[in-house]
């Protein structure tokens, strides 16, 4: 069959100038709503990850132009630390070697609030991309709210684990005995959901941009941790696949925030178990020069 | 003039077949490779950040054929956090708000290197996920390699502040006082450089998932931070633009690892300013049910 009869014969070959047309203004169009260029949304722009989604748009107009999200505030002496631990590094790493994940948990003694309070206070310490703390924590302790949770992320774990999830995944969570029911959401105490907004707003109801917010979120969890466990509180890191929209969704959260982290807070069970995992040793992890 | 004659004219519409063909080739290829779904791959993928790059290919044969990457331990007793703070969640948080980011070091005294290995030791203790432990800290102290950092940094800070860097990121970071000059590269004692492992490999050289590496490297990061306070240490968490590649090659890093940060460590210079910013309190950070 000549070019020309083929050409007429098929409704797409004859209509493939609007074909082309319409798949040139989508492509377009959608690297100009994600502020991309062309080339590197057609050829992946994960490379220099960090760069990516900061670096945009240097070419829009003068900085006097543009208000810091930030006040300009007074620079002031600062000495360095000055509460700290008398055992030092050496105590804080036995503290830190000291809590594990835990999966089951008990529902009695609730811990104080307050405790749950200065554990937030101090994961709020946490230093962030240009100052901007673009974290929120939603702590629940509610009975039925804690079991609305646990419904959404067992209905979605249901699907990650028969199908989402890859088989690789799967084996490699085997010597971790999990599964999708998820009864430490309803049995501990406490909830703590993080959420980092990806992005936030100025007085004046602009949209302000929060630089690495993903990481600044993920170092305040790590501080959390810490504060939980020198508190005698364990918890659970969970990132619940799926559920982030729905979650959102439950805790009438603004469109900036995304979820990160789910972690349930109490204490282990009677009949806790942990799997007996070393860790990797010092030599394996660090690199002198 | 009429659509054949202008089909005829031109070089790009003569050749409308195979530059379609070699479009939708090279779109193929790129979802195939990135592992992601031609829609998604045009829709964007970014909407449930979580799974996208992790809920990949579940139809891969049966689970019994896969390994687990971690070895399939006995699970034991665990009573909870034993190794607390006297002072609990209250002296935690004095402690973290004690922390503040130092961006002037003096070069004397040297911490001590037991010091340093306490805190990557508990910055090692961080959950990860599946229990990949997915980090290396290259710790650098040797004078010519600081140096050499630190060309790089400025070089490439130079072109961020001066093109890559939109005016409003500017703005947003004046109230910092930080310019492409980073002094605190060669001043500081230490420099640990901290890389994500975005995969591993197993004992038989098999590609590893590192699920969430970028989320378990922030979080140890965070522990990190801790006990460089609990060691009266100062540090700034520092994430500089588009240095990655460079810095990598310099210190021999595999392929796998990625620069997350860099953080110079020691105590602040005798004259140390700092930003008199105040953290957000604890109402805008709390949302509680």
């Amino acid at each position: 069959m000549p070019t020309n009869e083929f050409f007429e014969k098929s409704i797409f070959l004859s209509n493939w100038f609007s074909i082309l047309l319409v798949t040139c203004v989508a492509v377009l169009l959608r690297c100009l709503l994600a502020k991309v260029d062309v080339a590197k949304y057609l050829w992946g722009h994960h490379h220099e990850e960090i760069a990516c989604d900061l670096a945009n748009n240097s070419k829009e107009g003068h900085c006097e132009e543009y208000i810091s999200a930030l006040p300009e505030v007074e620079h002031v002496p600062y000495i360095g630390a000055t509460i700290t631990l008398p055992g030092g590094s050496r105590q804080f790493y036995e503290m830190a070697n000291n809590r594990r994940s835990v999966r089951a948990f008990k529902p009695h003694p609730i811990p104080a609030f307050e405790v749950i309070e200065n554990c937030i206070l101090a994961a709020g310490c946490a230093p962030s991309g240009a100052h901007t703390e673009p974290w929120t924590f939603c702590v629940i302790s509610n009975k039925d709210l804690k079991h609305r949770i646990r419904c959404i992320v067992e209905r979605e774990e249901e699907i990650n684990y028969g199908q989402r999830m890859s088989k690789q995944w799967r084996s490699d969570l085997r010597p971790l005995k999990t599964n999708h029911i998820k009864s430490y959401l309803t049995d501990a105490p406490y909830l703590i959901l993080v959420f980092k907004q990806v992005y936030g707003f100025t007085k004046s109801g602009k949209r302000k941009q929060h630089y690495y917010n993903e990481i600044s979120v993920s170092i305040a969890v790590g501080i959390l941790l810490c504060a939980l466990q020198a508190a005698g509180l364990s918890s659970l890191v969970t990132t619940p696949l799926n559920c982030g929209a729905a979650l959102c969704r439950l805790l009438n959260r603004p469109i900036n925030e995304k979820l990160l982290v789910l972690m349930p807070i109490g204490y282990p069970s009677d009949n806790c178990l942990i799997p007996n995992f070393k860790r990797k040793e010092l030599k394996d992890i660090v690199f002198v020069k």
